[in-house]
């Protein structure tokens, strides 16, 4: 597999546009970095996009849902049907997510990688990977063709976004019983144990948070081979929606679009796509920490910096939908800004 | 002083639009509470505004200028004189807020109570409150006469946006040395020691920062008959734009207006208008906790859970001004999201 798509490089960075970004900051009639983070996110952006003054008009949205068969161990306070439910329900405006993009002017794709409900709705994309993954407490996930499919899924949707010029790549996902497959997959990449990730992802109580941590612990020791392995973890383990998310990270930094991650799931699948091609990571803003207790940890193994934090834990990309505004912004205030020369404020003596 | 405009009520929260409205979000086709802290926001913007949906189409950003004496003292990283310099960098577009203001089709409304420099600026309110406030090292930073006409000047600002239509309020703050006053006002309310809160402003070194604190220690001295009393530690050792800020924050409240808190200076100043007529809290959001030190210690004091915490140090409304989107999209949230019964989704079960 060492010849594998996913492996190839990502796009380089362009260093001068990144340092004369850098420079103008520093011109910026400001003080010099009272911008904070934004001035950080800034001039990354004008090094990824290669121009001095980024900008971020087009934003893609993809929504990669999928069922679990982990489901079937009371893992989640929801019913499975939901998952199929919610498709229907993005496409017609009523979901969180779908209120978001209509707000940012985002382009929203959603594909349904593989759900028990056979669903056939118009304006979603079925690829129709299976009804769902097989019960990760029994066995494999995913078969390798049902992973290398649900990678270049995710794939796909990139190259539309990027068809579309697309100059920001946000990934959502769908998929009651997902926490558990991402906490999974993160344990077994980051050799810790599940009490220390898994938390009430959509709102478990006590005793379902309990459960859930023993079904995955029972779950690593099965899948005890693939300790560390990002890829066949993510085959044991994940879930077609994760694995999509990592194929569509890989190929935004191969085809040069910057992606800003949304919460748990997502940054579980970042990690994933992290280990698996670190060249990846350049490429990675990230939209907030959430409310999901392992968070923060997988964040902190990225070294992330979250541009939100506000108790979220809902996933379809909502996250990094709220945080579009603050990139904007960024870009505006980087590029609209007067110079001390400009506006003729005398700058603090050197 | 008990009759004072600045101790009436503040307009009663509607709480029936504040029930409903919290009815309506456990009704939405999300996980309950998975929103989090915008669930919040757009239930408290209900009562408030007395509509179970809620809109902040119109936002009022107003500025106010003053410059300090305590400056004197050597407090500052940057000349006086920048005071002056901002308000026509504020007009002509090229400050952070000005472009801010630009990108929310926001109204920005600059006025200057009082600085070194004789101005008379188009587009620019001179109140000419005095060529600054004395250095309250050496004696009380305002006259009474002077704390009333900027108390007064901000109600002003509050009366304008009212008639404008403004949903929303913003105070942004210029002047240096007001991290000086702001702290030592501050440190006089909570009675805590000026290293406790002082840190470096808009760019003071390690060096720097003891002799700002050591400046505040000896006012904290001389004006300690003033300790605890809000007005009075106003008076003695606050600035003129940041009593502007305690007038307008208290008149939004009477008026019915909500606040948009924004960083370290505003937030002493909301102590302030807090600890005088308490029932303006409620009206009180906090956009951001930003890199002064002293920022966390009074937000936690006014229980106050800021949007954003991005590192910023800049002022001019810049931080509450940038949470602002996240304000909105809680109420396109709260008021565009299908409910579970619209959705045909099944809820979780009871």
């Amino acid at each position: 597999m060492s010849n594998a798509w996913w492996h190839a490089p990502a796009r380089e960075i362009n260093q001068d546009s990144r340092e004369q970004a850098l420079a103008r900051q520093q011109q910026l009639t400001k003080p010099a970095g009272s911008l904070g983070q934004l001035e950080v996110v800034a001039v990354q952006l004008a090094g990824l996009q290669g121009w001095v003054k980024p900008a971020l008009d087009k934003v893609w949205i993809s929504i990669f849902a999928g069922d679990h068969g982990v489901v079937a161990e009371g893992v989640s306070a929801y019913p499975q049907e939901v998952t199929g439910q919610m498709l229907h329900n993005f496409i017609m405006g009523g979901a969180a997510i779908s209120v978001l993009a209509k707000q940012l002017s985002a382009q929203l794709d959603v594909v349904d990688l593989g759900t028990v409900s056979s669903l056939n709705l118009p304006g979603v994309r079925h690829l129709n990977l299976g009804a769902g993954t097989a019960n990760f407490a029994k066995g494999e996930a995913m078969t390798q063709a049902q992973l290398e499919g649900a990678l270049e899924g995710g794939r796909e949707s990139v190259l539309r976004a990027k068809s579309a010029g697309a100059e920001l790549f946000i990934g959502g996902e769908m998929g009651i019983g997902n926490t558990t497959a991402a906490s999974a997959v993160a344990c077994s990449l980051l050799n810790c144990p599940a009490s220390l990730l898994v938390g009430p992802g959509t709102g478990l109580d006590a005793q379902g948070v309990n459960h859930k941590a023993q079904v995955i612990e029972r779950a690593l020791q099965l899948h005890a081979a693939e300790s560390g392995n990002a890829l066949g973890s993510l085959r044991a383990m994940g879930g077609f929606e994760v694995a999509a998310l990592v194929g569509a990270y890989l190929a935004c930094a191969q085809e040069g679009v910057a992606v800003l991650v949304d919460g748990f799931i997502c940054t579980v699948a970042a990690l994933v796509a992290v280990r698996l091609n670190p060249s990846c990571r350049e490429w990675l803003f990230f939209g907030h920490c959430g409310a999901e207790p392992g968070h923060r940890h997988v964040l902190e193994t990225l070294q992330a910096e979250p541009l939100l934090e506000l108790g979220l834990r809902l996933g379809e990309g909502s996250g990094a939908a709220l945080a579009v505004p603050l990139l904007r912004l960024a870009c505006e205030l980087h590029n609209g800004m007067a110079t001390f020369a400009e506006a003729a404020v005398a700058d603090r003596p050197a």
